[in-house]
C-alpha cells in the first residue's frame, strides 16, 4: 500500500550536511526540492516562503540552526576557540539572529531556535566538543520534525471526533462541509498538516468530506497549495474566492470552519493569514463552529492578547502581480495606486469555538 | 477649469444611431472607448463587463432597447409591419429578453428596459410612426442617462453631510478614512458614482479623505477601477487584499463603510459584490458604519428579502486566472481543483446602518 498523501513529508533530511525543501513557490505547477546547505540558504528559504506555515519555519529554522553552526565551525577550522565555550554559543546567537529576522509573526520560529540554542547551552555545561553540539543539534532538529509530525498526527485524531460528530448528524451520505482559509497542511508541516489533519483522518475512516478552500489572496496558498493537497489527497474540494466563504454559510453549504494559526496569544486570541478574522464573523453570524488547529509550540504563553503580536508587512508586489503557473508576473493594480500588505491578521479569542492542538479539543489555551 | 473626475462619463451618445462605452476589461492600463451600435454588440458589453455597475448597466441597457429597435427597423425596412402597432412591442419585447438574459443580479437592467418598454407602449397607445418611437427611445435613453447623473450627485450631496459629521470628531488634518468593496464609482454609473459620489464631493470640499480600496476578487475592480478613480481625482488611497480591511478596522484605521448595491430587497438586504458581506460584519464587529449607497431604482420592491435574489454564478475562469496590464492571461490554480464562483452576496439589512439614496439618508428602503 502506497503512503497516504497525509504522511508525505515537505521536508527532509536526506544526507549528514544538508535539508531538502519541497519548493512551495512553485506548486502546484511544478513539484520541486530545493537543497540548503547553508545559513543564508536556509533564511532566504523562509523569506521568499520557499517554505512557510508556522510548524514547518519552526522546524526548518531548528535545521538552520545546525546549518549555520556546521557552516561557522568549517569556516573557522583555524580559530576553533570562536567554538569553546561560551564562544559557540554566542555564534549560534548571532546565526538565531539571521533566522529570526525572516519573518516576524509565527513563534513557532522563535520556538524552534530557542529549543536549539538552550540544547547547545547544554552540550556546553556537559563539556561536549563543539563537532559533538553539533550533531546534537542535528539530532534535536530531527527530533522536533518527529515530534511535529506526531503532533499533528495527534490534532487529527482529536479533530476527527468533531468531525464525526457532526457526521453523525446527517444523513448518511451527505458530506460534512468544511471551510478553510490558506494552508494549514501538511505542506505548513512537516507532515499531515493542522488544520488539514482532521479532514485527512476523515477521509481516510470513509466519512464523506467535501473542502471549500479559500484562494486566500495575495499569495493563494489556499489555491494553489491546500488545493493541490486536497486534489492529491481524493479529496472532494472547490476553491472559492476569499470574499465568498461568507455566501456559502448562508445558503447553509458550510457545517464547520477549521484553520491553522501563526501564533496564539495566551488569551486565545488567533494571529492567522490575513482574512481569516473575516472568516470567524461570518462563521459567528450563521452559528457555525469555528475551529482552530494547532501544536502547543503556536501558543505564545508570553503574549497576553493578539493585538501585540507583530503583524509582518510584506512587499507591496505581493499584491501589485501575480505570478502565473509558468512563471510569468502579470501586473493587476495601476502604478499610481499605492497598497498595503498585512500578511496576517487577529481573530479574538471570542470567535473561537475552540482549540484542537496534541492534547486534546479545548476552548482556551 | 477642467471637469472635476468625478463629472467625467463613462457612456456616451455622440451619435443618433450609437452610444461609446469606455472598455472597463483594459483600466487602468488602457483608455479605450468602445462603439456599441447593434444589439448584439450591447448585449455582449454588458455580459462580457466592457460596462458594468448596476446603474451603468440600466442606461445600458435602455439604449440597448434603443439602439436594437433601430437595428431591426433597419433589417425589416419592406417589412414594416412588424412595427405596427402590437409588433413594434413584440419586437421590443424580444430585444428585452436578449438584454435581460445578460446579467440576472442587477435590478436596474430589468428597471431600465422595462422603462423603454413602457414608453414604447405610451408612443403605440399615442399612434406614433415607429420612426418617431424609436426617437421617444432614444429621448428617453438620454433622459435616464441624465437622470443617473442627478440622482448620483444627490447622494453626493447627501452622504457629504455623513462625511462632514465625522470629520466635526476629528482633529481638523486628520482624515476620514472609508473603506469601500468593488467598483460603486464613476464606472459603474454615468458619472460621479453611487458609493463615490459622497467621497468626491468631499474632497472638493476640502475635507481630508483616504480610502482604503478592496482589491476585490475575482475581477479586481477595486484594484484596477476604483483605485484608478481614486488616483485621477487625486484623492488619498490604498489598495488591499479583501481579507484585509477587518484587520484596518481593528487597528482603528477606518472610520465608515460605503458600499454599493446591484439590487436592494424592499427589506433592505443589500445584494452587492461578492466580498461585501464579510465587510459589513467586520463593520459591525468594530462599531463602525455600514453605509449603503444606490439610487431608488436599485431598490427591487417586488423582492421580499434578500434570499430570492438570484445571484449570477460567472465563469471559473475568473477565478482560475488572471489578466495583467499586458492582457497576459496567466493560470493561478491546478486544474485538478473545480471552482465556485458566484458573482454577488447578500448582507442582512440588520448590518446595513443606513442608506444614502437620491432623496436622502435614511435607515430602510
Amino acid at each position: 500500500m502506497s503512503t497516504p498523501a497525509a504522511e508525505l513529508r515537505s521536508i527532509e533530511r536526506r544526507n549528514d550536511s544538508s535539508i531538502h525543501v519541497l519548493d512551495q513557490r512553485l506548486l502546484p505547477f511544478r513539484e520541486e526540492w530545493l537543497p540548503l546547505s547553508t545559513l543564508e540558504q536556509v533564511a532566504d528559504a523562509i523569506s521568499a516562503m520557499v517554505v512557510r506555515g508556522a510548524p514547518l519555519i519552526g522546524v526548518t529554522a531548528a535545521y538552520g540552526v545546525w546549518i549555520g553552526g556546521r557552516e561557522a565551525m568549517r569556516e573557522d577550522r583555524d580559530r576553533m576557540e570562536r567554538f569553546e565555550g561560551g564562544q559557540m554559543i554566542t555564534t549560534l546567537q548571532a546565526i538565531a539572529s539571521r533566522l529570526l529576522a525572516t519573518r516576524p509573526t509565527a513563534v513557532n520560529l522563535r520556538w524552534g531556535i530557542e529549543r536549539q540554542i538552550e540544547r547547545a547551552a547544554e552540550g556546553v555545561a556537559d563539556g561536549l566538543e563543539p563537532a559533538a553540539i553539533l550533531e546534537q543539534l542535528r539530532i534535536e532538529a530531527d527530533r522536533i520534525a518527529e515530534e511535529d509530525v506526531a503532533a499533528c498526527r495527534s490534532i487529527g485524531e482529536h479533530g476527527l471526533e468533531l468531525i464525526r460528530e457532526m457526521a453523525a448528524r446527517k444523513k448518511s451520505d451527505d458530506p460534512v462541509r468544511i471551510a478553510t482559509h490558506c494552508n494549514a497542511g501538511r505542506l505548513a508541516c512537516v507532515a499531515w498538516g493542522t488544520a488539514t489533519a482532521p479532514i485527512y483522518r476523515a477521509h481516510l475512516e470513509g466519512i464523506p468530506i467535501e473542502v471549500w478552500v479559500d484562494e486566500t489572496r495575495p499569495r493563494l496558498q489556499g489555491a494553489r497549495l491546500t488545493a493541490w493537497e486536497m486534489a492529491s489527497a481524493g479529496i472532494p474540494h472547490r476553491v472559492i474566492v476569499d470574499g465568498a466563504a461568507g455566501l456559502m454559510m448562508r445558503r447553509r453549504l458550510v457545517d464547520m470552519v477549521i484553520v491553522g494559526c501563526d501564533r496564539m496569544a495566551a488569551n486565545g486570541d488567533t494571529c492567522n493569514k490575513i482574512g481569516t478574522y473575516p472568516l470567524a464573523l461570518a462563521a459567528r453570524d450563521n452559528d457555525l463552529p469555528f475551529y482552530v488547529a494547532l501544536p502547543e509550540s503556536t501558543i505564545d504563553r508570553r503574549m497576553a492578547d493578539g493585538d501585540r503580536i507583530p503583524i509582518e508587512e510584506r512587499d507591496d508586489a505581493e499584491v501589485r502581480s501575480i505570478v502565473g503557473a509558468d512563471g510569468t508576473t502579470v501586473e493587476i493594480t495601476g502604478e499610481a495606486s499605492p497598497v498595503a500588505n498585512p500578511a496576517f491578521d487577529v481573530t479574538p479569542a471570542r470567535l473561537v469555538t475552540a482549540i484542537i492542538t496534541e492534547k486534546g479539543v479545548r476552548s482556551a489555551p
